[in-house]
């Protein structure tokens, strides 16, 4: 159950309770794949910067070191000494892009390890196995993430198993909660919505899984290739066939454009890579657009990288010091960099939730979309 | 001048005072070579490690960014955030390890930098003027660091050569000093005896530099590669002819039980980058010996590194944990790492420093100096 608080437009302010703590929405979720956030944060640096959820990845915890012994240690919040609300994928959009395919059948995936290459089988019932071990507070059903382009034909019998998928899911975490030594038994199952950039298959799947009455629903297979204006148009046509008393989660998105022009379309929860990643490459996201620290203007200029930021970095850190450390490849700027990128985007949900509530969303809107996507 | 507020045979407790706060001795200084040290951490991580001095390296950042750069920017306190204590090498070591050598003249040194080629002179007065950009608080002298074995005579020469840069030097950085825009006018000039493993050309050298009445002394050109035993006899060969009243500073040694041995034998100051580089190895120092992270035992062990131990690491973070970021290629091992083995000893220095100020200084190191190079 979303709580809504208040609402603008299509806007939504709500408030999403867990086992490890209430979640205050829209929100971005921290991406830390291999349960460390890259850049070399830990759990006391996201402490530090605001984040609320930290998403870790189902298929890379499996392959290494093993849900098993994730387990041992107690599950995942304890191992990565990380006390809110974490929330796992399914493993389905790894399985399906970055591991070396093998076969697709009814029962699920062969495929194999981009590790050492071990043959490893992943249906419903393994990979809600594998997030019971991990005891997030949010598993992911399995899905099949579909390329775009593809076939409406192919699409369509895609979304047909990934809904029968996903009524196994729902069955396999149910009797996972109910063993008595369950990690984390109160752990939800939120359904995905696929049909590429078919609307009516889009409207047709969500229709489905919505009658399964799963405590959160998330559209995948998006971010994947199409244009910003074909995965707004996509919310678009199916927001208003998603319950509207549960979450939404827009997979793997975006810039800080793509997350204001969603949360205008009723989206509530999100996560991508990029804030981690851009940081890692000296792209700096600021108040004013993107600024690129290895731009030789910064050489030196001792202030912040946005001296209106509160982040760690910019509280005592400046341009030429990072530039510096960037250009002598010391693990050091990675950090710096990223850690105030983890923060902006925190610090942009905080600053949406804001608005939404004083119900000047959409000036906050008009003010920043633009703006945040400069190159400066 | 060291004040000596307590000794235990030879082993002294002592304070020393620089522009940027008190020193208490025996102290390990803590190696950033580039401005940053190795592993992730900030000036703000070694506020919360232990740490007393910075140590920078004056070529590297002679290279990179450039030291002028660096006085651009208000010096190398500013330009990291570091408010403590800094002592800078004299570029001296690099130059005659690091870079393609061309020419050893009177004047000093000609070569190539080690990252684009660029030819570059260094003399006394060369490395002074650099290290009185980059302000640190200490400035050791330029000096030839002779390989061991080298020829006696080649020693002999070498020495009195070092005697007449190091004039030079002091003769340098007091002009330097009395600029009106020094960055730290304050900044001392430390001198540094060489002569191998030759017991009379050390003490003549030592007696020659000494009667230039500099502000501390280091020894130097040891941990090259001689046996412990052959750096223990030098060190107690030299250390009578060095005044009592300045501080004596063993240059890049070493492991905790060398650390241990010196001071017993009347060293002050230490550094190295033993602990931040084994610990980017996996290899951790503890109370009782050296473990090794990437050790199968420790896969579902989720106990810190040692439970003795209060660094930010040990008091959070289980070695399963960090083992799995270690196998993973986190950065977030290396900076644990990093933190826990500095942590270590900054430690270890304070517990040497209250042993002489209880006067069980002897009892400590009958207890720990063979227990610390344990393998565990």
């Amino acid at each position: 159950m979303l709580h809504l608080i208040m609402q603008e437009g299509h806007a939504r302010r709500g408030r999403y309770e867990t086992p490890h703590g209430v979640i205050e929405t829209p929100v971005f979720m921290n991406v830390g794949t291999q349960a460390a956030i890259k850049g070399g944060l830990g759990a006391d640096d996201l402490e530090r910067i605001g984040t609320q959820v930290e998403l870790s990845n189902t298929y890379h915890l499996h392959v290494r070191p093993g849900d098993r012994l994730i387990r041992d240690m107690g599950g995942l919040h304890r191992f990565m000494t990380w006390s809110g609300p974490i929330l796992t994928d399914s493993g389905g959009f790894q399985v399906f892009s970055l591991a070396e395919l093998r076969k697709i059948k009814e029962e699920g995936v062969s495929f194999h390890s981009h590790i050492d290459g071990a043959k490893i089988f992943m249906g419903p019932e393994e990979s809600m196995r594998i997030q019971s071990n991990l005891g997030s507070d949010i598993a992911m059903a399995f899905d099949e993430c579909v390329k775009i382009p593809s076939p409406y034909d192919y699409v369509k019998r895609s979304c047909e198993r990934t809904t029968r998928w996903l009524a196994r899911c729902k069955t396999a975490l149910e009797n996972f909660n109910s063993e008595s030594d369950a990690v984390n038994p109160g752990q939800a199952l939120w359904g995905i919505n696929q049909g590429a950039v078919f609307h009516d298959l889009r409207i047709a799947h969500m229709q489905e899984i919505a009658s399964l009455e799963l405590p959160g629903y998330a559209i995948g297979g998006l971010a994947v290739g199409e244009t910003h204006q074909e995965m707004y148009d996509t919310i678009e046509a199916v927001e208003q066939y998603m319950p509207k008393d549960k979450p939404r989660y827009l997979m793997g998105v975006g810039t800080p454009t793509n997350i204001i022009e969603s949360v205008k379309r009723g989206v509530d929860f999100f996560d991508c890579v990029m804030p981690s990643r851009n940081g890692r490459h000296g792209h700096l996201f600021t108040w004013d657009g993107v600024m690129n620290i290895n731009n030789r203007k910064y050489d030196r200029d001792p202030d912040p990288i946005d001296p209106r930021c509160d982040c760690p970095t910019c509280r005592r850190f400046g341009k030429s010091y990072i530039r510096h450390l960037v250009k002598a490849q010391e693990p050091l700027a990675l950090r710096l960099m990223v850690i105030h990128n983890l923060y902006f985007y925190n610090k942009l949900m905080s600053e949406i939730r804001s608005a939404i509530e004083e119900q000047r969303f959409e000036e906050f809107r008009s003010r920043y979309s633009e703006t945040l996507a400069r190159r400066i």
